[in-house]
C-alpha cells in the first residue's frame, strides 16, 4: 500500500511541470513522511554559484505538501516559513526530507529539512515549517 | 543613480541562472523597494495547472532579497514566511512588490505581495515577510 | 454598527484574564482593522529592562486575531510570524495596528505592526504576519 | 559546568519581571536545549477558558531565546513563526521544549514544541520555528 503511495506521489511529481523541469525526484512517501530530491544542475544557481534560495523554498515547499498530503488526501499549501542555515554550495544533491508535525482532519502541521549531499555527507541547509490543508 | 541601482539589479538577475531559465524580470529597484514580474507559461505549473506554489516561494524569496539589497548592498536571505491567498491561475503575469519595512545597519525586514495579473487586473495572491542580512 | 462591533470587541477583551492582568486596550476595531494599545509598565519587563519579547509576541498575536474576526466573525489563530525590529524601550505605550491583507470566507491574512509610542513619537518596534481561520 | 548554565540561566529568569509574573520555570538548560513550564492559573485564560494564544507565544519566544542563548552568550530574537496545533485546554501545565537546529558564530536557527500537561499525558500544542542572534 506504501508503494501504491510512493506510486501515486511519483505520478503527482510527474505532472508537476515546474518539478519535472528542475528533476525533482520523489524518493520516499508514506503516511506522514515524503523526501525529495533534487540533483544540482548550473540552472538552479543563482549570482555567486550556489544554488538559489529560491530552489530550496520550492523544495520546501513542496516537501511540506508532499508530507501533508500524505494524511490529508489532495492539498492545498496554506502557507510555510524557511530559514537558511547556509549557503547552498559544493553539492551534488539536495534533499529535502518533510514529516507531520500533528494533524487534525483538515490540516497538518508539518517540518521539513534540507540537506546539501555531497558523497556521503549530509549538511543541514534550511529548516522549514508550515500548514497543509485538505482542498475542498 | 536609481537608474544605475536598476541597471546593475537587472545585471545580477541576468546571472542568476535560474531566474534566467523562468524568465524574471526586474520591473522597477530603487532604495526600498524592488519588482519582480515572471509571465505565466506551462513550464511553471503544478499538476492542476496552476503556477506551483514553489515559484510564487521563489518569486518572493528573490524579491525580498532585492528590497533587502538596496538598502543593504550585498545580501543574504536570513529566513521568510509566505501565506497563499488563493491558487495562482487565469494569470497572463505573476508580480512581485516587495518593499522594506525597516532596517539597521546589518539586517532587513522587508514584506513582499505577489499579484496575478490578467490585462489590466491584479489581484493578490501571496504575501510574504522575512529577513534579508548584509553579506559578511 | 462600528460601535457596536467596538463594543462587542472590548467586551471581549474584557473577557479575556490575561489581557486584563496586562492592561490591554481596544482602541479601534472595525471591518478589516483592529488597534490594540498596551501601556509599558515595570511588570512587562525582561531582564534588560525592555519590554519582553514575548509581550510584543502576544499583542501582535491578539492584533492579528482581531483583525481577522473583523470579517470572519468567531476565530481561531491558526499561526503567524513575527520580526522583531528593535528593542521595545523608552516607550510610555505599545501601540499594535492589524489589517486583513485577504480573505475567504474561512481564513484572512493579516498583517500588524507594533510601535513603540512616547510623546508624539511612533516608531516601528515589530512586524508580524499570520492566519486567522474561522471557528466551527 | 551544566549546573552552572541552569542556575545562571534561572537567575535571568527570575529577572524577567514578565516571566516571574506569569511563573513560568526553567526546567533545563544545557548546551543546544532549554525547557521551560509554566502551571496554567485562571489569569493566562483567554475568553473561552483556553489558555491565551499570546502565552503560547510568549512561552515560545521565551524558550527559543533560551537554546539559542545556550551555545551564543547573550542574545536577542529576530524573529519567530509558531503554528497552534490544539486549543490549549485541559492542561495543568504547559512544558516548552526548544533545542537548535543549527548555528553559526552570530545566529541559530532554533525550533520548539509546546506540549500541554496532564498528569502523564503530554499533548502537543504548538510548534514554533526562528532565529536568535547574538548581541552585540
Amino acid at each position: 500500500m506504501q508503494t501504491d503511495l510512493l506510486a501515486r506521489g511519483r505520478k503527482v511529481l510527474a505532472e508537476q511541470s515546474f518539478s519535472a523541469m528542475l528533476g525533482t525526484q520523489l524518493d520516499a512517501f508514506a503516511p506522514g513522511v515524503a523526501q525529495l530530491s533534487l540533483p544540482v544542475t548550473p540552472k538552479l544557481l543563482q549570482q555567486d554559484g550556489f544554488v538559489h534560495g529560491g530552489v530550496l523554498a520550492y523544495l520546501a515547499d513542496n516537501a511540506l505538501t508532499y508530507a501533508g498530503g500524505s494524511v490529508l488526501g489532495k492539498v492545498l499549501t496554506s502557507e510555510f516559513k524557511i530559514n537558511y542555515l547556509r549557503p547552498a554550495k559544493d553539492a551534488a544533491r539536495l534533499v529535502a526530507v518533510a514529516s507531520v508535525v500533528g494533524n487534525g482532519k483538515s490540516q497538518a502541521v508539518c517540518r521539513c529539512e534540507i540537506y546539501l549531499e555531497s558523497g556521503d555527507e549530509r549538511k543541514l541547509c534550511a529548516a522549514a515549517q508550515g500548514t497543509i490543508r485538505k482542498a475542498d
